[in-house]
């Protein structure tokens, strides 16, 4: 192997027990599908610029799946899963090379009940919604990405997005229902996950099990209509927001609100967005327009842009100029700029933002995304900041903290330090058992590394 | 007229004016068509039990409501409207004699489209369940009555009920999309209200405008199961209602938590409730009872009772012995016992639950309501009480007014004094325009008894 840190290998053995299975070695193709989205993070592109894997495979079965694991386990080699590469944090970017096992190829919905669908992990989003909603459903939430991204991704490596603003997070029970996962023993098989066990290995970034299959919630497939709401300040726009979260009777998907100057980063809807005004990018039910006007009229909002669902089918979506899909409008325009993550919790959630609104002013643009959280509508962000030095980003993340907001650092890629910064232990007691080498996505996890604080 | 008040006209002349109109005139059938549920309140019985109208009109048509109006206004006959009379309040007991107008058999459903149904007042909730489900959809909230009730009789005098957990209660946005009302001005004419100019009528007792045709927003027709989980102590029972309230990835429709000794009123589910226990009464979607199960677990509730919506759907359901049907068995057990309303406010709710709780004892039976209210699940409570006198009933709710609850008074059949005890002055100013000579229900809206001190 050419990598770091693990036991050489001669490539040739290993593709040599790997009949019968897609296996890509070119440099080129090798190195694309080491990486992910993680360049939003002039930090991240310091860390990972130069990680690769050696070779990628792509199986199409279960059983694929198994034997590779067996022959990793053999020869004690790093493998790293990744989906469609969509994420931020570098999630499924080798850090010790190894093998790549690329899932999109795995991309059977094996059945769509209501109310549930059970799926392989390569299943793009947009193809899962797509088959979904001739039977009167979709998914309950899915990233900006959703044309790309795969559910296996998504599980692995996400945490919400459009949608989040009715069901909550992924994290949140009743939005995963069962996994089927591969070991990594030396013997490795399949265990079959449900209820809170899913948890064992859900936004673990593969590295406590390989995905093989997904039971996922679906939601109602409403006619979403969009809308562009333009204000002449920021925090009515954010109180809009606020109100329309908090509106039972109305049936939403999306309320993104986005601080000038942001709203200028969108080429394509210039005409629709004023110069200098603030804006909410709104996935409402068709059947909730009329109430829906009602509240825009409360708070003097003008609606600049209005789509049908069946308009709104045909060409851009708002979905995809919300979430990290602003942030990449952004950094289209200026590279240099990069981003946040934030929760601001609901005791003090609007006005911190408007604390956080004037004191940094245009060296941190707001965005919020608004999630249901433990029962509760409150703001998250994805502040686009204007890149100076590592010190400084992290003296705003510190402020963020200090003030009494949750960062959710972008800027890592060892999980508990993006997410909730305490090691699961449970999580790691699972991965002692089914990943018991530590092979499966090496250097990501804190609690693997620091291991002997935490089991017996 | 035999009543009070009004000019007396000769009931024949009346009636001769109403060609080809169903008039009932049979003093017993009258008497019944006056009456509603009012008699769950000792006080109410006292005075509404001798209130009657003085004959019952059963159009089928619009048009004969427009010529009924036009002669009740013509000869300055009170109108009092009325569905299935299943209201608690005497929303549709005449104060004044008159005419009845009884509009159950204006049961039209006129179309369902995806989220949306238009209805003719007299539609049973469980009839337009039963033909909206047929293309996936049902009514979002229902009181427990919905096997009798009527929509009219539901917008025109309730405010939520089961389904309101997730949806809310009718008064916000987004529950109610249009109404066509007919007047009661010299020459009565239909109007049609949509947006938050619905709210000029809705819950107006049908002192406002005669409703006649009704568009109402659709939820997605989830299978329901059903479910009793049982609990040793009452706060943690509640506390299991809050966090599943608060589960945005579970889909419900009905959290309602009772303290024993109440379901020790419910004969038919006596094998399922062991004597001394608490219980949550529970519809939960079908594809959300594995999560469900962890929550049980996480609050050490044991699952008594547990049926598919297939299943429920053949014999009781839950729901009629949640919301006012609760109060219904334990009094056919016991009928000298009443009952609150309560809301008790997000940010002391369970604390206050809790004082309440220990504070009254078995005088006061906690049956709480998880309804959503402004974007969170608050407790509201339809308290069993063992009545003794008007001013210890008066001491109680005051008690808990002066705690920071909100007491919504089941007891006075004044439309305010049983609400927000606050004038919709919008709303007074609407009847001036269309029932200038007060006809409509007369005597239940204080706003128009003291009239003079808001309009100009």
């Amino acid at each position: 192997m050419t990598s770091t840190g693990t036991p050489s290998i001669d490539l040739r053995t290993l593709i040599a027990e790997l009949p019968g299975i897609e296996i890509i070695t070119d440099p080129s193709q090798v190195s694309k599908l080491s990486q992910d989205y993680y360049t939003y993070s002039p930090i991240l592109q310091e860390i990972l610029g130069d990680k690769r894997g050696d070779l990628v495979v792509r199986p199409t079965t279960e059983a694929a799946v198994l034997h590779i694991a067996k022959i990793c386990v053999k020869h004690r080699v790093p493998l790293t899963v990744r989906g469609a590469g969509t994420g931020n944090y570098g999630q499924c970017v080798p850090l010790q090379g190894g093998l790549i096992l690329d899932l999109s190829n795995m991309q059977k919905i094996k059945w769509i009940k209501p109310g549930i669908a059970c799926v392989e992990p390569g299943v793009k989003l947009a193809a899962l919604d797509k088959q979904a909603r001739e039977s009167g459903w979709e998914m309950r939430m899915a990233p900006s990405t959703y044309r790309k991204a795969t559910i296996g991704g998504f599980i692995g490596g996400g945490s919400g997005g459009v949608g989040s603003v009715t069901y909550g997070q992924l994290r949140d029970r009743g939005n995963l229902l069962a996994l089927r996962v591969v070991t990594m023993e030396d013997e490795p098989r399949v265990i079959e996950l449900r209820g809170d066990d899913v948890y064992k290995v859900a936004h673990a970034w593969g590295t406590n099990g390989i995905i093989t299959e997904l039971e996922i919630p679906l939601g109602p497939a409403y006619a979403w209509a969009e809308a562009i709401v333009t204000f002449p300040d920021f925090m009515t726009a954010a109180h809009f927001g606020q109100a329309l979260s908090d509106s039972d009777g109305m049936i939403k998907k999306l309320v993104c609100i986005l601080a000038d100057p942001i709203p200028g980063y969108f080429a394509a809807l210039k005409t629709c967005i004023p110069p200098g005004s603030h804006c909410a990018l709104i996935l409402v039910a068709e059947c909730c327009l009329e109430p829906f006007a009602e509240l825009v009229k409360e708070f003097s909002g003008t609606v600049t842009y209005q789509k049908t669902a069946q308009e709104a089918s045909k060409g851009a979506t708002l979905v995809e100029y919300s979430w990290n899909h602003t942030t990449l409008h952004a950094r289209s325009v200026d590279p240099t700029l990069t981003y946040l993550q934030t929760l601001f919790p609901a005791d003090k959630s609007l006005k911190l933002v408007e604390h956080m609104y004037h004191h940094f002013g245009d060296e941190v643009m707001m965005h919020l995304e608004y999630l249901r959280f433990n029962g509760q509508a409150i703001p998250a962000a994805l502040q686009i900041v204007r890149y100076t030095t590592p010190e400084r980003l992290q003296a705003i993340m510190d402020y963020h903290e200090e003030q009494g907001a949750m960062i959710f650092d972008p800027h890592t890629c060892i999980l508990e330090d993006g997410g909730r910064k305490t090691v699961d232990v449970t999580q790691l007691q699972f991965k002692q058992m089914v990943d018991p080498y530590g092979l499966l996505n090496p250097g990501k996890l804190r609690a693997w590394e620091e291991r002997s604080q935490y089991l017996a």
